[in-house]
């Protein structure tokens, strides 16, 4: 089970109960049969639910000592004696339904400490947590239910919507977040963007002029940076989740439910459809449009537009399939020379 | 117009005046027209003035309603009717001018925060803040004029010149600033870089005993970190710009003016000539020199020395024709693959 | 020497000893002759000790005007005339032991600064330092002799060892940290990382459950970031140094000794292998093993297992002699059609 330093488990959950909660058919087991936590397969025991998504660990599923398990109906044959199975075709999204039971995020309450430094023209919402040395600048509105993370940073006027939390030592500026946000610790939003007029005499700072919108149920991870727009603003649409490390230049739009990996780099201007994915490592270049949809394949150094639902991986950037025969065309290409030697 | 929460406008500007601050040539509209803000083309309207630098953007110049823009002579005749047009050969540089009246920097002078902790040793100029729950260390020397964010931490003995700006939840250690530098938040100046006597019984630490000197003019970004020397300095020169999230490792030199992009990661002992560019996600390997001017393609792997003036792309980079050349020739290897199945 | 603003010298040293404590065979010099300090070739002079360890840099040893220099015996007529050699197999092994006697770490005990705010039901051992602004959470246990930099913070039941160092404004949750390592400053360990059951309607968050698990005399760099697991543990194996901007997802295991060069990118539930090299800007993807010893080049991009001990390198990955095979593959290719042309 989880370390109860850090987590505290809730009660225990009848397979019924799993099953109507997940919309999962139960094929196996017994629906009074009482689920006590949540663990990987081969981690798992008799009162342990567990999930099959990744083919590659169907080996771990044929040993696993779960209690019952969520899966596709394809490998409910596969399955060891006595284990309950929970037919559904999202296993991992079922998982996470019961996991976020177990462990549900119980937002603690210690309103404003009086360690922080709120600024008097600031306006802190009902039952909101401010933790110690964070500072609020003047004129930030905070809504209700936010979590503001010790040592984190709001400077003027920022705003931040309801249920909202903000990690520890983050810092906010020229911008405004949406409600149900989460932004992880160390994350910068808002600081003015690399714009410089370039002159062999010294390069010239343009100012700056637009904020960072990010809409509700956004999630931003560790060490990521987001610079504020150039006049248009940046913006980061609902439900996108950003990964740790990545860098969002000015103006960058990333469309609805959008899935940015780790260190990506987004460079000014450039707009990322809705739900498109970009593996870890991808670079774009500035002032292109990548379609709704599509798919980038790790460390992918994009330079051009990519159409809407294409996959695209390589540097520069060509669809995928593309780039598979130019690593089949390059391998053969030693192998010859290999032979001739 | 900017958001007025985040930015305060300046007076109107006529047409004349900027003419005359730009050294642009007021080649249609009158002298004495009011302009009252800057915008970018597509949102810009008869109060506001425009640029047009980069040629993609010249269907918006063509349709825009803005009073007035600086343009290059060349693009006059796309102008549309009615738009007062200001010539120059760099109507970015004219734009920067005219924004930084609009939306002039005023740092405000709030004095050292009863919230901050300065060491009685440390030495504070005139006229400088230091906002709430910034460290200051023994022995620091700041200047005049200069800011230094909340929550940032200055360890001991560390300089920082006039004018300069420290960002919120930044620390800089065994570092002197030099005078107008601007450090964004999260920046980490001055840790001990990655210096270790390999050996499998375990790696010796290697006391790194160099500095990191920032020149004057020079603006850092948002999460970046900046290793100190072991013995030689880092040094970072006079107007150099660095975007976020680079890594700069240890007793790297980088030139007077030079431009290095979000994400770069440069390798320890290697310089940077003036005046070069790095595109974002280069990586730059160790003990290497890349001439004054020379321009690296985004994503490119350096291994070896770049000979001034020269621009290079690839991983390993090459010169950037050959690279172009790369990316031809394997299109056409495996365009003759799908031919000849 | 080393700037005394930063660094305090240790008394000088007997080349005698210095011969003693490190190993090395004095071959020319008298044993009596006293060295004062640590300097690199070409900034040294007759009271100080260098050393020739990259033969790229055999001219500065010839025109070296250091007192003495540990060198391998193979460069030994290359010495300058007069200067001592210490004549070992590491040479820079054996200047990091010296270089350490005249610039040791001497840990300075301030205890709990009247800024820092702990939390009661914390433990804190003898002669530990938290510094100002620092936030010590509930239940947090840190051992003795610890440093915790200014501003940093540690989330509820995190735990520390004896003589570790938490750089300034880092920040801990959901992790216990062994004894002797060294945290540099902005790192942030434990947050949840990136898991998501991703779906249309909106991606679903699922609870990260396990820690990250760091072990002794690790060192990890500024602004690194390292989530905690999904259930199983993200875990740092002993001795491992990980360099700054690091993104190490969920379930990630860092082998005992391994060496990862700044802003590297592991993907979840990836292992590396005890004593394996990952240069700069690597990026791995998921669930994958990276064996005991390998060695991969800056920038690859890894896709598969790469077994024990191998070298890979390009991007997808492959062993590191058919990647420069590529590249001279490459070449070819455009030279060939250079001549045509």
């Amino acid at each position: 089970m989880a370390d109860p330093r850090f987590f505290a488990r809730n009660t225990p959950l009848r397979l019924g109960d799993i099953a109507e909660m997940t919309g999962a058919l139960l094929a196996e087991g017994e629906g009074a049969f009482a689920i006590e936590d949540v663990a990987p397969l081969d981690r798992s025991d008799r009162q342990k639910i567990s999930f099959l998504d990744n083919p590659k660990y169907i080996d771990s599923f044929a040993e696993s000592k779960a209690g019952a398990c969520f899966v596709k109906e394809r490998y409910r044959d596969r399955a060891p004696k006595g284990m309950a199975l929970l037919l559904t075709e999202d296993p991992y999204r079922a998982y996470a339904r019961i996991a976020q039971h177990f462990y549900p995020f119980i937002p603690q309450v210690d309103g404003i400490s009086p360690h922080a430094v709120v600024e008097p023209s600031a306006t802190i919402g009902k039952d909101t947590t401010i933790g110690p040395g964070a500072f609020i600048g003047k004129h930030v509105e905070i809504g209700e239910r936010v979590i503001i993370g010790p040592n984190a940073v709001l400077h003027e006027g920022v705003s931040v919507g309801h249920d909202s939390r903000i990690g520890a030592i983050s810092s906010l500026s020229h911008c405004l977040i949406g409600e149900r946000v989460i932004i992880h610790r160390g994350v910068h939003i808002g600081q003015d963007g690399f714009g410089f007029a370039l002159h062999r005499d010294g390069h010239m700072k343009v100012p700056q002029l637009g904020r960072v919108i990010v809409g509700n149920d956004v999630e931003i991870g560790a060490g990521t940076c987001i610079d504020r727009g150039t006049g248009p603003d940046t913006t980061i649409g609902d439900g996108a989740k950003i990964d740790n490390l990545v860098q969002i230049g000015h103006n960058v739009q990333i469309g609805r439910g959008a899935i940015v990996v780790a260190q990506v780099g987004i460079s000014g201007s450039t707009r990322i459809g809705d739900g498109a994915v970009l593996g870890g490592q991808v670079g774009i270049a500035g002032h292109l449009r990548i379609g709704p949809g599509a798919k980038i394949a790790a460390q992918a150094g994009v330079m051009a537009d990519i159409p809407a639902g294409e996959s695209y991986g390589g540097s520069p950037a060509v669809p995928v399939k593309d780039w598979h025969r130019q690593t089949v065309a390059l391998a053969r290409l030693i192998r010859r020379k290999k032979e001739q030697a």
